[in-house]
């Protein structure tokens, strides 16, 4: 391969090709802000961010979705928003990004472009920065297509710098929320890759949540005691694992919980169960039984959580913490750990 | 697949094998310090650091090095020693990283555990805590083995939080340091590879260099002007970035550069470029002429530079910066950028 529009493995080779791909397609690409506004050329070797003192908040993911592009979003976007989520749910502002690439020699270098392009508008929309990065190539029998991890750094969005959320802040008559409708992420990517007549219907929920999160911390404070994105494992992971961090009882009403018509039908098609079916643009949080109404509130003030609603109840555990749904014929229905996801690549 | 051996596609799926592989693998391998000694089924999506205000140093780094082991290290080693090395040579004294895996289905989970004890040893070691991290599954046509990303956060060394080092500190006169000898990673790697008889003498330099770094800016300040490990592309893609990006030329003398016989003998073997080989705890640094020898001794005290030598100079730029190195014979060699690495996967 030794042409202009794919990648080659020399393009991972530290040389000048790798400073061409990095200088003529990813900066480019990422736009304006990305690195700092470094000049192409004179890259070092991490990026000084200016903070103030005090807790600062770290997280990483890696991002595998196949396929790279689907309804709704991209890996780019995805990787963007992710990252940011992280950072949102522990109450921090997102402060800065970085953006490490392991592609697949062979790629379109156009594929590659869209991608990065989508990750800085993303990061732009979200007025956070992309500052640090890093470009690996391997071969095709090693991997397939692209991969990125995004890190990220975050500054506490309380003034004083005391982080209020934790698992050890949940108490019983605590309410729990969503921001809104279940598995729109999950079921878009498996949609496409069995080929379901709707899949142009489902959109990724892929989004940048820290705008929810920074308005729920900032107006409702310490009553606010806990925040998660319900990823991988949807739902029900998220539920099982503050049940059984925070030594509770969650009980959630089935008819509470939002959920869009099509996303209810493809999961009946794939048979599966929406609880546990990723979601990329949702929060959790769980918020003090006074201010549940208005936290729900504040969140419906916002696009993407329009159809935000108290879904559940927490309570004293009894023996073992266990999350029940009651469902919508008014039975009980015990919520649980996923024990693995049955289809993988899903962020 | 469905053995306890073997990483299976469910293991990455957020649910209950998920948090399994976390708690039962990958904590105790990295050891008691690792996610900043969160309690495992508490872990939330983001550590917090404590930082003094000021500057803070972020980099990334993913690494897809095989084989996954080989002498003088392995995939963990070098992650958590390569993102180190990245915080030194910005001046900063490295304080947490990120570890973020991708793990092809089917990997033996006893070498997932080896890797990632001799990660979490190489990170106590330096200091510096593992404080976050994130575990993916990809199928086995989509990767090999394994990949790392780490990220990591650092503090400036000087107290004032200035940062001094950079490519416009650099100026004529200045001299070049290297603190060993050249090409140790690259070649152990590639004679691994390629089966040579003489393949057990060679071990990679993989280390964390933060000491050094940190030895250089507390005794010498302002005279360290610049600084960067010679990793991928070697010292000609190293020396040729600091010429172009400082728009000066550098000239350097062969007989000064610090080399092993059993590497010099692999290289010519091999028909490579000792200047073009990826080292991985190797420091380049730019120093005024007044405190190189200093630094050259400074850098001697520790064990893996124990060979530190000046091996170069700095003078001003004609039309185009150029990197020249007067050979053993007294000829002159122009020293050019790297095209592409022709061997991929070595760091």
């Amino acid at each position: 391969m030794s042409d202009n529009e794919h990648i080659q493995l020399a393009h991972g080779g530290g040389g000048q090709l790798t400073a061409e791909l990095i200088e003529q397609v990813i900066l480019p690409a990422l736009g304006g802000t990305a690195l700092g506004g470094q000049q192409p050329g004179r890259l070092t070797d991490a990026a000084m961010l200016d903070v103030a003192g005090g807790p600062v908040a770290f997280t990483t993911d890696s991002y595998v979705v196949r396929p790279l592009e689907f309804p709704g979003g991209d890996i780019g976007k995805l990787a963007v928003c992710g990252t940011i989520n992280d950072l949102a749910v522990v109450g921090a502002a997102p402060r800065a990004l970085s953006l490490s690439l392991v592609i697949r020699e062979g790629l379109e270098i156009s594929l590659l472009r869209r991608v990065l392009e989508s990750a800085g508008r993303a990061a732009r929309d979200a007025g956070v920065a992309i500052v640090t990065g890093d470009t690996k190539v391997v071969g095709r029998d090693a991997s397939d297509g692209l991969m990125i991890n995004t890190s990220g750094v975050g500054e506490p969005l309380s003034q004083s710098g005391e982080v209020e959320i934790g698992f050890d802040r949940i108490a019983a008559d605590d309410r729990v929320i969503l921001s809104g409708p279940l598995g729109e992420h999950g079921l878009a990517i498996m949609s496409l890759r069995e080929g379901l007549s709707f899949s142009a219907e489902l959109e990724s929920d892929c989004a940048a949540i820290h705008e929810l999160t920074g308005a729920l911390v900032r107006k409702l404070g310490a009553e606010i005691h806990f925040m998660r994105d319900p990823t991988r494992g949807g739902l029900a992971a998220t539920l099982t694992e503050i049940a059984a961090a925070a030594k509770v009882d969650i009980e959630i009403d089935e008819q509470a919980i939002p959920v869009n018509r099509t996303a209810r039908a493809a999961a009946e098609m794939l048979g599966l169960d929406l609880l546990t079916i990723a979601n990329e643009g949702k929060l959790v949080a769980v918020v003090s039984a006074a201010a549940a109404d208005e936290a729900a509130a504040i969140l419906r003030k916002f696009e993407i959580a329009a159809r935000a609603a108290v879904i559940g109840r927490i309570s004293r555990a009894g023996v073992t913490p266990i999350v029940e749904m009651i469902t919508g014929v008014g039975g009980r229905r015990m919520v649980q750990m996923p024990y693995g996801e049955e289809l993988p690549r899903i962020c």
